[in-house]
């Protein structure tokens, strides 16, 4: 018998993006999906792509009805939303993903200095685990409710991990990243308005997106020291789907390139869905599109001074759907890759 | 034990998507792929999106390495190239999706006529039947050989079929196809360079494309008359995958829009890979997008005089590589939605 | 001393090309903008590409302010907006251009079947020019109000209307028309939403989007029939700028493509802003962006019974702004051409 | 009478933008236009976006007729070829902007060893005047060569200039660039084959692009450094035009964002061309698409310690043929902005 799944808040891509995994997944059978705005559409009448894989009718969102319906529940709501559901179905003893940023601060004050609201469950933060299977396996294997990443933290730290681990940075980290319109939602917006965002590049919330908080969340745990010192600007970037890092990292000491991969192939050589590309093969974000894999490799900088860490994701799978459909899988027992096993759509 | 399955000619593109659709379908295991240009390097390292799915390395085509090593073969290469080793396979008794036009045309003067090249095969051509499912589903089945459509006569035989069999049809058809950059391969040109596709969109090959002669083969085939008059203009659109067709029918007599739906729903309704859009949603390409689907609507001109049918494909899918694993499903007995039931990855 | 320039309804697409045009004009000094969304803010903070150029500040219409501070007016008003406005302006005697369809129709019930409004001012409907300088400069420089043509019908008019006034056509014409997505405006919609609008093509509309109604008034008024057979259908295509319309005119009686040239050259040869291509050269909006001109070729359809009519136009320019200021410079006496004739900015 | 203006390769892109701004230039007549490859075929058949502004036919190149019918000359040559006519040209007294990397460093072992080739006139590069007006207007207006900067160098140094020359800098300086695709050229590659870039976002010559050389160079004389410590890393983003340049400095001292601001306008408040953006406000490269100006802004990290510099320009324009008509109109005693002040076309 398969695993019942909802998805609570389905409307949007990364909605979108859960409910054709799930549809394909052997082990996994969804059955409720909620959106308070298309309450009484079809899912499929606002993608016609899912068409005979699922038509299943948004509801709204009814506690009971969840609970009753689904064994496991994955929430697609936005920030701010998903602490309202989490804990009562949390109390109710269902598996969670969350989505969105509700839960992913141990530390409730620190969400609460980034995203600006009063938390609502400080308790199921504090327990929560941040879903990165690479760094956190173990502990997603035993979590109740896990805190699916956001998508720039996924692509950064993948890049990043074996790097702090090994000690190699010296000062301040520049990330530069570059994000495909997709994630930024479904919502209209003047900035992913075809004409404004169509054949042009710019970046945004240059002074302080509220990624950085995460990515210094987790980089004090990997490097233990109080103030990692962090640079993060994103950019919009005329594509689709794909966020792709470049990550300037001052070295320590003196390292070549030889003993960088034996480091990177060191960490990740049996993880499922993390590639080194090739000495010389540089990410596109377009090889990944439609998969859960992360792309990534390294070069010094001409003065070999600067490691330069690249890596390329998929925003809705890797960097949302397909690492929650991940975690699922761990946290219920299943083996982790499965339905997830698809090579990227290029071109 | 699986089906061992050969790609000769699969550097490009379309190679790159049997791969793709061959290392997921279940009862297939790929075994032997040519590329003349390439022979010596593995895919990929062409394609980082088939990393850990299909690392094989690409040979120099050899006839009888070939036979031994394949129990069916899919033949990638360019028109005019298939037909130099089509014969020698057939004769070995070893069944053929051929994805080039060589062998599309019952008569092969007409092929000449094309495509301005001496056929090297005429009694093949004979024999292979076209492999449009949804047409000839009982003649591929029973097939040694197969012709797979073009991307244009797939999408718009798809349209057209059930108002041709129903009559509705008066005088001229005219279709207006929209076809996404990889349509034209992966051969370097200055119409598919970057800075002249991106951003524009323009006609092509007005007065007289190949696939005008396709689509009129079969449509004679489909009303049984001498000479139908259609006219068909493509035209190039600044996107990756995907065709629109739009197709204006003179209605023969006054038709309303239900008894249309009527005639369409009785055609295709069982059909696995056709998918009927409902009343006022018109098909998107990228709905389709990396799957095996056509979907189809319809609707009546201002002046109800004109049927309007519009169908999107993905042309590297359903319009080449999927279909092709589609006949190859029905050739050998497998069930034919075997390793092809993807939803279309939106957005 | 320059003439005053004023735009009513200057936030959007179409009013930022306008404030462009007018300050490359040497004759126009822009003296007042009006947007009342944007009322006190700076146009050039809006579009930082107007910097320098146009630093005015928005104001909030006041009929008596724009009297005074202009010679001429431009309304770059949404449809039902202009209509408010015009009357007055247009008894206090100032010339006026309209971008909205308020005026287009001689008659207004036309109008009102069509855009589901009361018309609030049918006389000045009445007495309106339609300002396509290529059928009525003569008209225009008469007028004192010109309503200026639809993006769409421009397109297709300049195409057609050699072919209609020499008698070629027959029966049904069909009209298949791409527009580029700056198109459907600054508003946001769903339909123009990045995601949903990128790497993607597809029609809407396809019964009857209001500028048939405009096309066929104008065929009567060329050909003097009652009802002329007219199929539009248009699309939407992923890119900024830009409108390519190909047209399937049914031949009346034999011709051959060097008459045809004849036909089109004689008309056109002295225009300022069409351009006959060569044989075998077909537009590609990416030459007309950011220009007031329109490319245009022809060519026969292999079974030489359909003339296929190609033109490519900048619909904000040709197709709205640039026809505007073409349409001033005619009513006031200055050179037609004046603050025009830029080349397109490809690629 | 007007200045004769010599475009010596004149097919590639950067030479259809030189015969776009010369034919709109009010002083300049193009005179002679020369391309091995076309010689014989008229420009505005390559592009019709020139017909009827620029229908000169291309040349092979002759340089006694070059030397008779021109009275200055613009090198659009690619680099290893402007160093083979640069010569001969200088000796003839004829005024030179040379757009290649031929001349643009004082030091041809500089060049030799960033291009691989044997420099054939190091005593003109000696000479050779950097053209980077903002940099170096006097030396400009002095000047009988001038070595027009490559795009990424214009981008990064009219962003870095003023910091750098308020020794602002702390240690290594990280640039994050990013190119639309015709900053590849017109010549056919893989990497601007459309169905690989488009959708798609990658790096490419990580650990030494070319113009990693010139920057430092350039560098150098601001800072009077020996080993200026600089990272750079470009992209190619799926957009026709435009260079972003995203560029991390170290601060060396704290400062506050009005007082970097101040150091700016200084610098930059006489600039015709370069744009300073209200606070906030990140420059889009669309809004200088087709344009001579610089838009440039700036930000501090989050921690205050990392000066963030955004730049944009057109690649084809500031970053090529319009800098080498401002670099003329110097070096000719024109007005510098003659020709050369349209604004962006946005969207």
């Amino acid at each position: 018998m398969k695993i019942r799944i909802g998805i609570i808040g389905a409307s949007g891509y990364t909605g979108l993006e859960l409910a054709r995994l799930v549809a394909l997944h052997p082990k996994f059978e969804l059955t409720c999906i909620t959106a308070k705005k298309y309450a009484g559409v079809k899912i499929s009448e606002l993608y016609p792509s899912l068409l005979g894989f699922c038509d299943l009718v948004l509801e709204e969102y009814d506690e009971s009805v969840v609970s009753e319906k689904c064994d496991a529940v994955l929430l697609g709501l936005p920030s701010g939303e998903s602490m309202k559901v989490a804990l009562k179905l949390y109390e109710n003893g269902i598996p969670i993903v969350d989505l969105s940023a509700d839960l992913r601060f141990e530390d409730a004050n620190n969400y609460e200095y980034w995203y600006g609201l009063k938390h609502l469950c400080p308790e199921i933060s504090r327990v929560a685990v941040y879903g990165l299977p690479e760094l956190y396996r173990n502990e997603i294997n035993d979590a109740k409710v896990v805190a699916n990443p956001g998508c720039y933290p996924t692509a950064a730290l993948i890049a990043l991990y074996p790097a702090l681990k090994a000690s190699l940075c010296g000062s301040t980290i520049i990330i530069d990243a570059k994000s495909g319109i997709s994630g930024a939602g479904r919502q209209l917006t003047l900035e992913t308005h075809f004409p404004q965002a169509a054949d042009t590049i710019s970046p945004y919330k240059v002074s302080g997106h509220r990624h950085l908080g995460e990515i210094e969340s987790e980089i004090k745990k990997i490097v233990k020291v109080d103030n990692p010192q962090i640079v993060f600007v994103p950019h919009l970037v005329p594509m689709n789907r794909g966020i792709l890092c470049t990550i300037y990292v001052p070295l320590r000491n003196e390292i070549n390139i030889d003993e960088i991969r034996e480091i990177y192939e060191g960490e990740y050589k049996n993880e499922l869905f993390v590639r080194l590309l090739d000495k010389g093969i540089y990410p596109s974000t377009k090889s990944v599109q439609g998969s859960n894999f992360a792309h990534v490799s390294f070069e010094l900088s001409h003065d070999r001074k600067t490691l330069v860490l690249m890596s390329a994701i998929d925003n809705l799978v890797k960097g949302a759907a397909g690492q929650a459909i991940q975690n699922l899988n761990i946290m219920l027992g299943i083996y982790e890759g499965e339905g997830l096993l698809w090579p990227g759509v290029f071109p």
